[in-house]
């Protein structure tokens, strides 16, 4: 992701729109160097900085947002993409539909606007890489924030099965339910750790950050054809990847959801 | 100036201390290019960026700034110098005198400090221009809050002789006492526009941004040898400033109270 290591080198001045990220820590956040060479790419005057806000005071910093007529949007991590959406005046379907946002954007009136991009990341980090999900049968795996954002965005992008997988099954019965009757056309099955039969096989856990964690799937059932992609992003190969790619897979990377997501993220607050 | 238009050029993280600078609007603000060079400079991973914020929305917006835990302190600009005050836990002795701040800082406990930077921003541009106000006999034009920190931190320094000129007299009555109570030693004056048998002459007036305008001081009353000092920046050579190197003053230019004001700015909030 060369975007990432790129000094900005911009001019802030009175004119600058202002974009921030939620989070609490900040410190260990990656996307400001990302928007601010997008900002910079897109030639727009804008500039993302950290705000460092505890849970308790999200509302009242949230509501003076809203009043800084020099903000423009922000990005929404851990701990905040819960609590956020009950502070916003709009919801996007899919921050709805995952019960978390991962990004708003600040209306001139100072309305703001929730929505939830995890999801349409992955799929444009995967239509980056040459690979359609229309028609296909998809094994997914995990059933937190992000593998739900995954699995609304897949369903809308006319997956034919989308196979859920999850250690706590009441977990993803919730789901199927829920997106069997939104997207009734797509054949959503409980399924358990063997990928066999599908041609996208995810992790949406977070199995493979931690050394020695358990693989998300059973790799027995991973056949030379099928895609394996991750949503972990450290390390860049985790060993469902490396048990994938030896079985012959091709593999889809978990820095492509956000390479493609931080674009959406500029899309959605209108950078 | 030349720092002010050199481009700031940084990678922010979610480490970096984020600055403000308050005001409304703050299209036409300047100092955010001087205090992200002066943080480069130092070495500190820090940038200042616009906040437009309305009058009835600042005491909403600050309250909120106490708890966004990244943020280390703001200049405060028009409009919102007198009304910081009432909104920071503890007041400078040179805002409280002014009745204005035009800096605060957020210790890392949300307390917030406000802080007022003319006068001595103003004293350290002389200085720095080899010009002391010891002993000397100062002529002021002016009493609003700019003239009124320049007059504090003049007596403060020891000039020997203030006279104050401003159209409405009762203002620099008010300020007199006021400056006779606080600094005994001085023999401050009610003056007029003739500036006759005083070392230095500081318009601390606004006159001379607009073509057209009064001159602060009768320019009969100057003589070779005075200091001939200037508080606005636009133009950098005003009416009374021609027309006291024509005199064979010494002038003295607007822009160097905002050059050194940044560096106090900078020293103020911990930059």
């Amino acid at each position: 992701m060369p975007a990432m290591a790129e000094p900005i080198s911009a001019t802030i001045t009175g004119k600058t729109r202002v974009l921030g990220i939620l989070a609490h820590p900040t410190d260990h956040v990656k996307a400001p160097p990302g928007i601010n060479a997008i900002a910079r790419k897109r030639g727009r005057d804008a500039v993302m900085v950290p705000l460092n806000v505890a849970p308790a005071d999200l509302p009242a910093v949230v509501a003076a947002l809203r009043l800084v007529q020099s903000f423009d949007g922000a990005i929404v991590t851990v701990p905040h993409k819960q609590a956020i959406l009950s502070l916003c005046d709009q919801i996007s379907p899919e921050a709805r539909a995952v019960g978390a946002a991962n990004v708003l954007r600040r209306e001139p009136d100072g309305r703001l606007v929730a929505g939830q991009l995890d999801g349409i990341g992955f799929l444009a980090g995967l239509r980056d890489q040459g690979i359609d999900v229309a028609g296909r049968r998809v094994h997914l795996s995990g059933a937190g924030g992000a593998a739900s954002a995954v699995a609304y965005a897949l369903a809308k992008a006319g997956a034919a099965v989308l196979t859920l997988n999850n250690r706590s099954r009441h977990k993803i019965e919730a789901m199927a339910d829920e997106m069997r009757r939104t997207f009734p056309q797509v054949d959503v099955r409980l399924g358990d750790r063997d990928p066999s039969g599908h041609d996208i096989v995810i992790n949406g856990t977070t199995l493979g950050m931690k050394p020695g964690d358990a693989l998300p799937v059973d790799i027995t059932g991973l056949r030379p054809g099928m895609v394996a992609a991750e949503m972990v992003m450290e390390p860049e190969i985790t060993p469902f990847l490396a048990a994938a790619r030896a079985a012959g897979c091709q593999i889809h990377l978990g820095h492509h959801m956000l390479d493609q997501q931080l674009q959406a993220m500029a899309d959605f607050i209108g950078l």
